[in-house]
């Protein structure tokens, strides 16, 4: 396999939602209720909602420049990569990185759509939830077709709500929804119970997986007081491993035995350790904790629900047999500072010496496309979808 | 290699205290003031110190015991195994299972003798951490030259006599001594500031490494409430990756070149990622964090100056050239419900199938004799070291 006929498709990037974006999904009569991009008297653009300022974070959006450059003060739109922000924009980007396909989480509304759980009227918050997952639909993916992967936020506070927005939204070809990695750590009944139960059951339904992104249950490891910054930035992968370890105990792949979720930007170098931990926890301690999976290990569960992905791991890939290649991922992490944009394909590729082309295309795209309902190939052939053909296109 | 050729070394077992560990070791007129083994009216043996009683739990001894059988519930010392607490059928059981050296780890006086941080007078307190060492290196460890690897506790209240206790501990031929893996949580200062300077400078000149075992930070993750207790078991070991992220982002390792930490009970399997991890974020976000190693890598300074032990970790072992065959230890864990007593070589000998002799020779006691200043072969000879030796020795 050359670098060039890579084809990929990444299961996790990130919009910078545009200062437009609710102009074509509301009514009139919402749309002054609707959150506003505004400048600051100090040029600093941020979002305000129900009279409170949601500010943009630069880490959040440093693609393109170099890492000397990456900070963590606000930054303005004009500040930003276009990428960033404009689809159009955003699909060359994608096409000088030689990527296929992208699924793009939410920013300034945080990964579960928190900001609209805490609206003051939650009528208008569901208003403005629904008419920020058409735009995602219907705008942002919709724009490039066969380009996107989309990717629905859910109503948090409201199960039932949850449930009709997944089949709203799997009605509309969107077979991909964000939730927490611990809605108890967002005040949230925590997933032990049946509180989310509506939710999983219309994920189930439609085939809809859910997505776990590091980072939404709003909470981070490492940052205790006195802390260099560098813990943080080691750790937070590892709320991927806290997030499948309650999923793995909890009842709810048992009550869903077709519930499948994602853990995105979870890394896999850890995978071969907790796949072992788990099998051996189970073994010397379900007598007294009353754990059962029947005729299966608790390894193979994991293997069956979860998708796992990663930037850039050497470790995972070159023990990938023990984790199973069928549920291996790539993401690209656009435009945040982990990202290896615009060198993804060739970063890619050193860490795929030795690997078989079969598995190459499995992890590349063949495995994100049969697990998120993606299918690039009805528009556009495929051999208009490798590195090199994309890359040709953009013609910078 | 043949199983029984194995020579096991296994630096994390645990005490349980025998109810005399202080008749040997105090003037008479401190006797009455230090903790008593108490036997309850419904027959559980707890501790008493200052009148507050500290109980045993079972899942901390239950060598011998089927799985089947685990619980929580307190114990009393006639349902423990002898060898829990007698220190020559300790050494019996050390032999059915081939071990030939051990490192033990306090039980009621917590991780880093926390019991005694806690004391009315503090000055009774270092009279009582004192007599606690001198019965672990005099009595404990004493009783069989050449068995076992000393480890002293720290009064980590007070970091002045911390140094002077490792330097009056080194004088009797110890050389490791526990610490917390995160003593803010504990109270305590953190390790980013410069509180304990003379501690660490003191186990620096001495040789002795700072053992920070799982959980002594008397803090456990994935123990939120309605949380199946699956989760803390499985995450646990965490708590490793997290001192080893605090350590090496802290000032510490730059400032003691030369001091040297074991993560006790911390697994092996999660070092890949981590190490691949660490030379990752630092790539990305130095020039920002500010973090500078010179010339080295971060996962080289990792490597150089952590100490790593597994009790059953196949991932970890068919991994190892990623993390590094002269930091790898062994630990038996015995008594505790995670220990493969007494088929720890067998269970070991199936990990290490396709291992190079010399690598299993450095895992298995070569690593932990250097490591830990420890030398058995002055105390008896090579051939009488081995798992075949040993288990004949015990002749049942």
């Amino acid at each position: 396999m050359r670098t060039e006929d890579l084809i990929l498709v990444s299961v996790d990037d990130h919009t910078v939602e545009p200062p437009d974006m609710f102009a074509n999904h509301l009514p009139a009569k919402w749309k002054d209720l609707a959150p506003r991009s505004v400048k600051k008297p100090d040029g600093t653009d941020v979002w305000v909602y129900e009279g409170n300022e949601i500010p943009n974070i630069g880490l959040n959006a440093v693609a393109g420049r170099p890492p000397e450059e990456y900070n963590i003060e606000p930054t303005r739109y004009e500040e930003l990569r276009e990428g960033t922000y404009k689809i159009d924009e955003r699909v060359k980007d994608m096409n000088r990185n030689g990527v296929l396909g992208s699924m793009c989480f939410p920013s300034f509304v945080q990964f579960c759509g928190q900001l609209f759980s805490k609206s003051k009227d939650l009528d208008v918050g569901l208003v403005m939830l629904k008419a920020y997952n058409d735009w995602h639909v219907d705008e942002w993916c919709g724009s490039h077709p066969g380009r996107f992967i989309p990717l629905s936020i859910p109503p948090i506070w409201d199960p039932e709500e949850m449930a009709k927005e997944v089949h709203r939204m799997a009605a509309k070809g969107c077979h991909a929804v964000t939730f927490s990695e611990d809605p108890a750590k967002l005040g949230w009944p925590h997933i032990f119970g049946d509180h989310w139960d509506p939710f999983f059951a219309a994920c189930e339904e439609e085939g809809t997986i859910i997505c776990l992104h590091i980072g939404s249950s709003s909470t981070i490891l490492g940052l205790a007081p006195g802390a260099p910054i560098d813990i943080m930035i080691t750790l937070t992968p590892l709320n991927a491993m806290h997030a499948a370890t309650d999923l793995l105990w909890s009842p709810v792949l048992r009550r869903f035995p077709n519930l499948r979720f994602a853990l995105s930007e979870g890394g896999i170098g850890w995978l071969p350790y907790w796949l072992e931990r788990i099998d051996y926890s189970y073994q010397q301690h379900r007598y007294w904790t009353h754990q059962d999976f029947g005729d299966e290990l608790p390894s193979q569960v994991a293997k069956d629900r979860f998708t796992f992905c990663f930037i850039s791991d050497a470790a995972g890939l070159e023990t990938r047999h023990l984790i199973g290649i069928d549920k291996l991922t790539w993401e690209c992490d656009y435009p945040h500072s982990d990202s290896t944009w615009p060198h993804s394909p060739e970063t890619l590729m050193k860490q795929l010496a030795g690997v078989p082309d079969d598995e190459i295309d499995k992890v590349t795209h063949q495995n994100a496309m049969r697990l998120f309902s993606y299918d690039p190939f009805a528009h556009r052939p495929r051999e208009a979808c490798t590195v090199g053909a994309l890359r040709a296109e953009v013609g910078d």
